[in-house]
């Protein structure tokens, strides 16, 4: 197989299809995600057969215990496909939508209109509902997708595709609104970052070693995020009952998820007050704390029962652990936390705690993050959370998309133009 | 030189600027573009001077007339860089503006903040005004500047350069807020643009060979625009009035900007009646016409005095002549005309001329460019006929800044949470 050819092949059809789609009316996309989930529920029994073959292969070649969980495709997973489509069904079209109309002295307004940005390629690992989820924010944005799996799931991927490709035809769409790449060679990727004729953005969700050769390579731009480095800054002026409630949420509501808090920072001035109540939350819950050397001596003082106090290095400032760990250290105002936070940060999500007005407003605007919070646990940092319905990322980058990404960073803006006959003098 | 450890060490200097300038007041920003005004004023005769030399060794080195034309500085040229300067420091800050403030279940509220993109590399060619418009737009939005001009406009640059740096100085802001390459070693470029630490985005301003040599190479992200081959569709029910005035102001206006019609689509049931009109319209201001079969056949059989008429090639839908040179082409309908433009154009600026609403909004919708406009001459694609205030250039992509680029264009948004002590479910 030809496969610099093979994709120039799909990345033609995605573009001419992108033109179709993106005058495809509101009704007639909602009905073909409707028919989509539809489809999922009816070729249950053939997704799970198709994971099954996707599992047995997998473990066949001795796949790690964490790659065949993300593999793992459930009765309840199938559902949840499905659901999932007719959520992004039921989200308001952003395509079409026009804004900022202002009369200008010329006679003509001028405006801006929501239009999609045409195809997108989204490359994933292992997890095969983003294939159904993918597909479904592309269509409904109006944007052609070429979706890339990881080759663990290619079974089951394929049959989802199926599934979406049964909406589509439904629906009278375009069949290659979603096309799935069928080889496992990776020299498709390559190809798919490649063709900025054909490819308008690339979404690539899996992880770091991934998305790093992807943006290095890539010759068009890319939507991503690489690390969730969140910090929780806890100022002198903290209220006190908020304190511990958002560090524990923040930190331990979920150990792997990218909005996961990994570095506290504490006022000097409240450290001895608060940080002893932070620490005995985190040992209940077992998480080890590798703390500055003013807070290992703070804490090793307050001889709290289970905590595992371990010395900080330099490079746990920058660490995304995903695990029971967290990075502590006292720092002097809010201004030494803006500065370690803007040093060290991976610029995901950051939360000060404080009563302050002057202190979280500064911090809102001088931390340079996707997500700056005041006295909310960073785990909010999510699209659905945020009200986007539904998002493919979640971006570190400032050009473009930044925080979490749904519908709206699928698309773009035209400048249009009403007139009456104007010319320019 | 090394030329590597000295774009790295501007590229340092420039990110630790750009985290002071994006705390700076709006006051200490629009004082420091005052007091560059006053200063390129007071230092008039020394940019004439060093302009001079610039010239001096053009001539030497056999430089053409174009390139000495856009190098020259003229003393109205001086007084206009002082008045653009006091243009931006006039216009809205946009950076810290807060909107789209929402209040999710949770109880949190989530909003945009607009924040500056950080570092912002703008490479041009000979034109010296630019060295100031770019500085003051970069430190308007909040961004450091790294400005590298060419080689020929280096004496004029050095002096705006320290114009600016003696602004920067007199308002306390810091001196790498802007800084100007002093090397002419072409390597400077390949540095500048393959620093994705220190640098945020480029903004190449010049001739086509070197924005397509930049965005090849480039490692961090461009806001570019290549061509503009700009089309006006005539529909068959287009206003008989609006007509050849709107093809005369977008072809004759003037013939070197981006924004001007290059090519011309008329409607087959119109086009006996209407098409001679604005052919002898033209051939009346010397404007070739390169004619597709049929349009070649009816404006031959009007006989118009005068009419330069040259048969197409399949070459002349794509061209930007830049020239009193025009493409002219009979379509079908306004399905045919929009296929043609999204087949053809360059995704600058299109218009169509109809008193039909559906059509006037298909073609809205439909046309994939950066302005889209409904009876209306595309020489109003421009950031000043917009309300922009100002630009930094025209962008034909479709990821972050769309047509006219100004403030807003220099500018990303950061989420925001308002909490009161919330933590997710």
């Amino acid at each position: 197989m030809d496969i610099q050819n093979y994709m120039q092949t799909l990345g033609r059809q995605a573009r001419a299809a992108s033109r179709q789609l993106a005058a495809a009316s509101t009704e007639a996309k909602n009905s073909a995600l409707q028919a989509m989930a539809d489809e999922i529920r009816r070729q249950r029994e053939a997704l799970l057969a198709a994971n099954a073959q996707d599992l047995a292969e997998a473990r066949a070649a001795g796949l790690d215990a964490a790659l065949i969980d993300r593999l793992t495709l459930t009765e309840n997973g199938v559902e949840a496909i499905a659901i999932g489509l007719e959520q992004v069904s039921a989200l308001p079209d952003p395509v079409g939508e026009i804004t900022d109309v202002k009369r200008r002295p010329s006679g003509i307004q001028v405006g801006k209109m929501r239009v999609p940005l045409g195809v997108i390629g989204i490359i994933y690992e292992a997890r095969p509902n983003v294939t159904a989820d993918a597909a479904a924010l592309c269509l409904k944005s109006g944007n052609s997708a070429i979706l890339r799996g990881g080759r663990e799931a290619i079974n089951a991927n394929r049959a989802i595709a199926a599934c979406v490709r049964a909406g589509l035809a439904a629906a009278g769409l375009p069949e290659h609104a979603v096309q799935v790449v069928e080889t496992t060679d990776r020299a498709a990727v390559g190809a798919l970052i490649t063709m900025p004729e054909y490819v308008d953005v690339i979404v690539p969700r899996g992880g770091k070693g991934l998305i790093e050769r992807i943006s290095r390579e890539a010759r068009v731009p890319v939507i991503k995020h690489l690390d969730g480095n969140c910090h929780v800054y806890i100022d002198d002026e903290a209220d006190p009952a908020k304190i511990v409630p958002i560090v524990e949420n923040a930190k331990t509501q979920r150990y792997g998820t990218c909005n996961t808090a990994e570095s506290l920072l504490v006022a000097r001035d409240i450290a001895d007050l608060y940080l002893p109540a932070i620490a005995r939350m985190l040992a209940g819950k077992g998480v080890e704390m590798r703390c500055c050397a003013e807070s290992l001596v703070l804490l090793r003082e307050s001889a709290i029962e289970g905590a595992k106090l371990v010395a900080a290095t330099e490079t746990d400032w920058s660490e995304e652990y995903l695990a029971p760990i967290i990075a502590i250290r006292i720092v002097a105002d809010v201004d030494e936390a803006i500065a370690h936070i803007n040093r060290y940060s991976s610029g995901h999500t950051e939360a000060i705690v404080t009563e302050n007005y002057t202190k979280a407003m500064r911090f809102l605007r001088e931390v340079d993050s996707a997500s700056v919070m005041v006295n909310a646990s960073t785990r909010f940092a999510d699209g659905f959370e945020y009200g986007l319905g539904a998002e493919i990322g979640i971006s570190t980058d400032k050009i473009h998309a930044r925080g979490p990404v749904g519908l709206e960073g699928l698309t773009s803006q035209k400048w249009i133009v009403f007139g009456n006959g104007e010319v320019r003098k």
